[in-house]
């Protein structure tokens, strides 16, 4: 079986890792994941990531040398051009790691390197049921904020590749205070992180709340009470689709996108975040750009993070032929 | 004396009107202006500025003949392909004006309309001396406040030419109402009008000031009397300051551009103005974008609308060849 029209994609996030192998075409013809746990430093979640790349390999009945490239896809700052990861966020620990050396080491392919939600928009822009569309923002939700732009089909990623960090596009600038330092951003609101330490701040007064009787309070602990009634975690969950409406808004204005695609963790909750973040930011959004917009889930549900670093890799490819 | 390769540039502001032959290389051969009236409708202006144009011509010592085309910077909303104005806040009375065709059949040359903000990035991209910039960002503080994106080295206006809505970048979704009805939306803190409109709001609570011997407040009442020590006119200005410097910094998170530049009424404030608002963004947007961007005043002053308007038409002449 030939597959040199196939990547292997490996997708590194603040709670899990997954791999897969992607066609040209966006087909996802192994889809493997695990979460990462907490502690673990940069060398065992790399040796557990080639792990997961093999096991993905494997699935999709083929070997590393049958891969065309390497996409691999990680939460920034980093810098595709090294190839080298320079503390994320969501992955402590992780300053200045040779991701790309370590992962061609592995697999002796070429690898590339790409931020997450860059490659989530590239993924959705190439392989997405959206039509003709020639200006998309990608906002993804999960254990940070991010993102990822086309402008006139085409990737923008800014003058040095930092574009698109809608995390820090504010709300408040008296809110809360946010991981960049600055307050008020709307990863300070809306990230799963974020959600979990709002719902911990509000428990820790001793308002009342059926999430009380839950070990461990994540953003699924939120929005799963919050569809059940339970009165603070529905404060919690409206608060969070409001910042995030009003950060969409925002973003609508200052670019007049066709379409904003919402993906990432916190976006399983599915209508109960599409709908309210949507309508927030349509009816809030400047007029005519607000009205012409759209606000979708990602259509590649939690593949996305491998469909885009499999598209990215496809990009690079082409862009160096 | 062959005018081949000038334009006539015509400039519709909330508070003036400007004209001017201007070259394709960016130099005016002549520039006038007059402030427009409170109450004047649409019919007045657009009859004044017809005349302001022959002046500009005269000045120039060519006639509408002589010229390429002619270029119109007006605030939007506004339709560049149909020629009309939709009533811009700054212009009340202007709904629907078919600016282009009255234009046309005053001065029997080619006419385009161009959204200021958009004009004015154009002109500062193609005439400004910022040497190798390819993403650049216009934040116009006059009347109202608004943007211009250049991305790549191209125009980037949106799905239908209304992107760059800057005045309706949020710093306080508690904050101030704003003209669009939302929330702490920049233009609400930072435009002329809002500047004076907090004055007067301050001066009403009794407030100690020396802006109070002043008749009737605008926002240069307000940056020239912070400069002499007011301490009302002092936290003001601040405030204006600190919030354009927070909502350059979202922009910067967004877009990362090499280039943040500042034009308009307001910033005739000078380094008031661009000092104070230059650190809030480098040092509040993300590294490493905020450590890489520059924020300068525009380098055309008063006649950035002109410049800009006489780079929009050459633009669109160019397109249209």
């Amino acid at each position: 079986m030939s597959l040199g029209d196939h990547v292997l994609a490996l997708d590194i996030g603040g709670t899990k890792l997954a791999a897969g192998v992607v066609g040209e075409t966006g087909d996802v013809r192994s889809f493997v994941r695990t979460p990462t746990r907490v502690g673990e430093g940069p060398d065992a979640v790399v040796a557990r990531l080639l792990d997961l790349g093999r096991e993905a390999l494997t699935a999709a009945g083929c070997a590393a040398a049958d891969m065309a490239a390497v996409g691999i896809g990680c939460g920034g700052p980093l810098d595709p051009a090294t190839g080298r990861v320079h503390g994320p966020p969501g992955l402590p620990g992780w300053d200045d790691v040779p991701i790309v050396d370590l992962v061609r080491s592995a697999y002796a392919r070429p690898v590339f390197l790409e931020n997450d939600a860059t490659a989530a928009v590239l993924g959705e822009y190439r392989h997405g049921p959206w039509g003709d569309v020639r200006h998309m923002l990608y906002l993804t939700v999960s254990t940070g904020v991010g993102g990822g732009v086309i402008l006139d089909g085409r990737l923008h990623t800014g003058a040095a590749g930092n574009g698109g960090e809608f995390g820090h596009v504010i709300i408040d600038w008296n809110g809360r205070v946010c991981g960049c330092g600055q307050r008020g951003c709307i990863e300070a609101y809306a990230s799963g992180s974020s959600i979990a330490r709002r719902a911990a701040e509000a428990l820790a007064t001793g308002e009342a709340s059926s999430m009380r009787e839950v070990p461990a309070v994540t953003a699924e602990t939120v929005s799963a009470h919050a569809g059940r009634g339970d009165p603070l975690a529905r404060r919690l969950w409206d608060e969070t689709t409001a910042a995030l409406g009003r950060a969409v808004a925002v973003m609508i204005n200052v670019v007049e996108p066709e379409l904003v695609i919402l993906g990432g963790g916190v976006t399983r909750a599915g209508d109960a975040l599409l709908l309210p973040v949507r309508h927030a930011a349509l009816s809030q959004a400047m007029r005519p750009a607000g009205a012409a917009a759209r606000v979708e889930l990602s259509s590649h549900g939690d593949a996305v993070g491998v469909v885009g670093a499999a598209a990215s890799a496809f990009h690079h490819l082409g862009e160096s032929q």
